[in-house]
């Protein structure tokens, strides 16, 4: 019985990223520890916390002298005024804040807390390292998908994942913020369903999904298990970008 | 090598669901007929939809008489009054609307676009007939997984799910509006990171991202593949509510 299955495995062995470090060879090195060989359809959804790791998008606050608007920020939401200086110059407006909370539109168009640096889980070397999104995850994913296709032959789906927080409902899940290789929305609008009567409005954001499902094996384990492979997905053979996913501010209804 | 995996599976043969059909049963045929078997540690996603119908949540927009209220979202919406007089029914507030659109706070507590009521896909007998969600998920699932208990000696996992669009993103993506026997909010915050330091308000709708994961199963096939097997997972033995997804209002900055 040909049961629709979908297999997702964190690929084993990743060791923790520097500056400099070949994503496309470290994954292949797994693979080979692995016994894995990618195949045709496959998608590897890589955490963007690597990704900019290896492109050295590390910034060490002390170099950092905050604006008046920032420290003006800083003290409404009790965040550190070098850490809003950042979050300012990697953002476009400020969509909510409030103590303890700063919600920006990044630059990359999609709106998330603190523009998605990350200071929890940098370095041994202390609280004075951030670590910012990758400049343009869109084309680190395909640099990674050109990259890998010269290592193995194989083209694969590349997803570069983070994790937000949603309006509405608790809890973060993961996001699609770099896409390569496959369709970022799935627009299936016009298909009929089983009876026969056209779908309304039924799009959906399936690298998004891709990148939460899985977090669902990279969520819980820090930087442990920051490759994901994920085999079994049947995508049209369409090539989207992460930004296909952000809604346009003058259709966002709670911008 | 031992390789975290997650395996999900579309199960076979569950029929067209009709009012008061037993979903236990309908599954455990479908296991049977696929040979497989339950395991400790699955999770069973299925689709708010087959749950709706199985318990009768049908009504004939004929028999409904729109209010005044009513008539007028329906005028500054374009939809149908009685399917709005439906929808106020349903819900606590309107959260936003314009011209298409009627987003909404569901008496369940989340905010989603014309309280779940599906009307796409229904039945062969035409347009005037809608489906409202289960009237307590929750519920539904605890009883869905104390029937599946009975029948198999096994304590699985359940996750009623839905598809909701988003703010700030295009694309639908699974939810999460009925739990049992999992947590559906997973609070890592006070576990160490990688590098021994405690991490900051990182919790994860893992009830949402497993539905979510489904939907790369379940969404693009219309009613044709509604329950999906989760295998692998390694939840806390905690349980938790949908109903834990829902941000309080008083914690929301888009409400």
């Amino acid at each position: 019985m040909n049961i629709p299955q979908l297999t997702l495995m964190s690929l084993p062995g990743i060791p923790l990223v520097q500056p400099g470090d070949d994503l496309a060879q470290l994954i292949v090195n797994s693979l080979r520890s692995a016994g894995l060989a990618l195949q045709e359809g496959d998608v590897l959804v890589v955490t963007s916390k690597i990704v900019s790791k290896a492109e050295g998008r590390l910034l060490n606050l002390r170099t950092i002298t905050p604006s008046a608007r920032a420290q003006d920020i800083a003290a409404k939401t009790g965040k550190d005024p070098r850490l809003v200086e950042v979050i300012l110059a990697e953002s476009t407006e400020i969509s909510r804040m409030r103590m303890g909370v700063l919600l920006v539109r990044h630059k990359l168009g999609f709106t998330s807390a603190n523009a998605g640096i990350d200071h929890s889980n940098v370095g041994p070397n202390g609280e004075e390292w951030v670590l910012l999104l990758p400049a343009d995850p869109d084309a680190s994913a395909a640099r990674l998908r050109a990259a890998l296709f010269a290592a193995t032959g194989v083209q694969v789906g590349i997803v570069i994942s983070d994790t937000h927080g949603r309006p509405f409902r608790l809890g973060n899940v993961g996001v699609a913020i770099g896409v390569a290789g496959i369709p970022a929305l799935l627009d299936l609008r016009g298909q009929p369903d089983l009876f026969g009567r056209v779908l309304q409005a039924t799009d959906i954001g399936v690298a998004d999904e891709i990148a939460t499902a899985a977090d669902l094996l990279s969520g819980q384990a820090n930087e442990g298990r920051p490759v994901t492979l994920v085999r079994g997905l049947r995508l049209p053979p369409t090539e989207g970008r992460a930004t296909d996913l952000v809604r346009p501010p003058e259709m966002d209804l709670y911008r």
